[in-house]
């Protein structure tokens, strides 16, 4: 089978100053490497004409496939069309279908349509003219000496719907792909990325299908596993038993795979104990109901919290003794364990959670900045309180705090059964 | 004045099978425009030899500055030195303190260090060596045949550190860039980024010096300013000038500018007219009170919140009458009323402000997903509720609403005096 080579370009200026990142060429590198096609180089160019066709030129002696984002708008500066006119000598024409939307558009929003935007709907002759459902301007496929060409605009979204629904189905056919890729993700948590590398040092090093690639992410730390196979069959086994190596060794950290969030894990668990769970949170200041609810169906087992950043809040409505506060602080085991348990009282809820500790910038109660207290209570009395000193600025603080919650909230639930 | 033109260069497969984004290219792209350096291309390549050097006689050929990022590392398919040498025919040394460095890490942390290792401490001849604080693999600047190559690690932090330290003030040096670029933010809420588009139509059309870029992000709109000038004075003049010009036409959606983010705003203007807040959190969950509480310094004027997801929470803790929930629901315009002015009275507030809808992705209460209901009250027993329909995924409903609410807060206080 021929091994297709697929270069991306992206075409625009803001991407040179650094405005923005040149996500779509990631997005479709991962389209591509899952539809088995290699991509061997990605590049940004500038709206202007000379560099832009010297790219064209460039891509079309190194390339089999040479997928083009951007320039296709209607400003003076969006120039993909001139430039590939200059390397093809292919002639332009109006796309009838297209003009119309275009018309159509400025119609339903009461703009006077400038002649500018007649542009957008000019297509190369002989081209497969991709509609663009999202905006305005076109896609458009041509091959041509050989090589296939795939023009789509800039936007994010309008590249995305087009490129999922007419692209891969073409790419598909003009490469008779019969390997697929496919790929794994592996959620870990409470074990940092250096000593995961160690842990499986050896298989990353050995690596070749399935690949091994850890990442740490805000959320956790994830492992991405792709395989290439011949079928879904071999795939998911290739990927199984890769899987199930690595859990030998590092299983007792792993949260679950792809879509599996911490949070989606969390709620599953509590879901199976059938378990309701309530929050107290001082730093965190809502950070952990407010993941734990961006999941669909926590209304089941998620009640509400006390977000109780002034003391106040702590002694009048979560009960917790003036006295304590003044002995031992609200930055202490003491206080992170009362708030556990009344949190529980207060809102009738099985499992009760609470958040306290010093984001910074300043050290509170003689307590340096990173002083964190988690603490976990249930309706029968049990405790898990834990201490823990985190390092980085106010943000990462509370986002590390969040995380180190529901690793305790994990051991804790795992504990009571 | 020569115009240097800088390509940058990141080696990685990583890249091309699109488990990153190149935002290394977009973070030094910013740096270099900041000082006056024009960027005319990134292109990203595999960790493959020949694919590797043929992307550098390239650079070599069109661009004054070459910068890569990658294939510095330990393991065998880190290429970037050796395509440079295939490239320059330099010679590669030991680099004494960087391998010292390396041996002391690997000491440090009781692992054993592999010959690859050392390979991280091979620098070229005569090249100035940039000393890696964060990592092990040290950087390297060469003046080869008239072109300058800048050679960093791809881990972000450890490049952006050496390219702060020392890259910049290297290329102010080569370069004798004396015309400097500065650019502001600025903030806007409550306006959409066709009808702001619409409003500069011109503006943005003339644009040249300086340019004006308008940006949809998730916490708001933004247009951002970048200026050309001789001066630190001549820049802030252009740059205010263009400012107030923008502002004549659409001011009352300003927010403010560079780092005056709307929860920063919604901070100071609480603090100027000395109101404390509290919240009442339903389909929000939280993310109200933790924006608010991102910002340091906010313990001043937020005293906490009650995050209600459960309709009992909002009858037990805040007091809606079941009543009213039975006959409104709790989806509705008195129910958010009724959420606010209680929770101002619970937690001694002055203000307090309420988020109750359907964030989806089912309907509730016979009322479809999007809809919101957003309530301020004071202890004065003042209020401002509004309905919206919102339109999106879950996350977005959810984080819109949350803007919306900075919103209508901003419109309240200033509605009081």
């Amino acid at each position: 089978m021929k091994e297709y080579q697929a270069e991306i370009i992206a075409v625009g200026t803001e991407l040179l100053l650094g405005q923005i990142a040149n996500t779509n060429a990631q997005w479709i590198s991962k389209q591509l490497a899952a539809n088995g096609i290699n991509v061997h180089y990605h590049e940004v160019v500038g709206d202007n004409l000379k560099r832009v066709s010297s790219t064209f030129h460039l891509a079309k002696k190194r390339s089999d496939i040479i997928i083009v984002t951007g320039g296709l708008g209607p400003t003076d500066d969006d120039l993909t069309r001139e430039a590939f006119q200059e390397v093809s000598d292919m002639e332009l024409m109006e796309h009838e279908e297209s003009m119309k939307k275009i018309e159509a558009y400025f119609k339903k929003h009461h703009t006077e349509m400038t002649d500018n935007n007649k542009k957008q709907a000019r297509v190369f002759k002989g081209s497969t003219v991709i509609e663009n459902k999202v905006g305005m301007a076109p896609g458009m496929i041509i091959t041509h000496e050989g090589k296939v060409w795939i023009f789509l605009p800039g936007v994010p979204n309008e590249m995305k719907s087009m490129f999922t629904n007419e692209i891969i189905p073409y790419l598909y056919k003009i490469t008779g792909q019969k390997q697929l890729i496919q790929s794994m993700v592996l959620r870990f948590i409470g074990i940092g990325e250096a000593k995961l590398e160690h842990e499986l040092q050896d298989m990353i090093k050995e690596q070749s299908n399935p690949t091994i690639a850890p990442l740490a992410q805000s959320d956790g730390l994830i492992i991405r596993l792709t395989v290439k196979a011949d079928s879904e069959r071999q795939a998911s086994h290739l990927l199984k038993e890769c899987k199930n190596k690595i859990l030998t060794r590092v299983g007792k950290f792993y949260v679950g795979t792809d879509y599996e969030t911490i949070e989606k894990k969390a709620l599953f668990m509590l879901n199976q104990r059938k378990l309701t769970i309530g929050t107290a949170e001082s730093l965190t200041g809502g950070m952990f109901s407010q993941k734990l609810t961006s999941v669909s169906g926590s209304s089941g087992v998620f009640k509400g919290g006390i977000v109780c950043y002034d003391p106040q809040v702590k002694t009048d409505i979560l009960g917790v003794s003036t006295e304590l506060i003044n002995t031992k602080g609200t930055v202490s085991y003491e206080c992170a364990s009362a708030l556990a348990h009344n949190v529980c009282k207060l809102l009738k809820t099985n499992i009760g959670i609470s958040f306290t500790g010093i984001a910074g910038p300043t050290n509170i109660e003689g307590k340096p900045v990173g002083t964190v207290f988690i603490g976990i209570a249930n309706d029968k009395g049990e405790e898990l309180v834990e201490k823990h000193m985190i390092f980085g600025d106010r943000e990462s603080i509370r986002r590390k705090a969040v995380l180190k919650g529901y690793e305790i909230l994990f051991k804790f639930l795992k504990s009571i059964n």
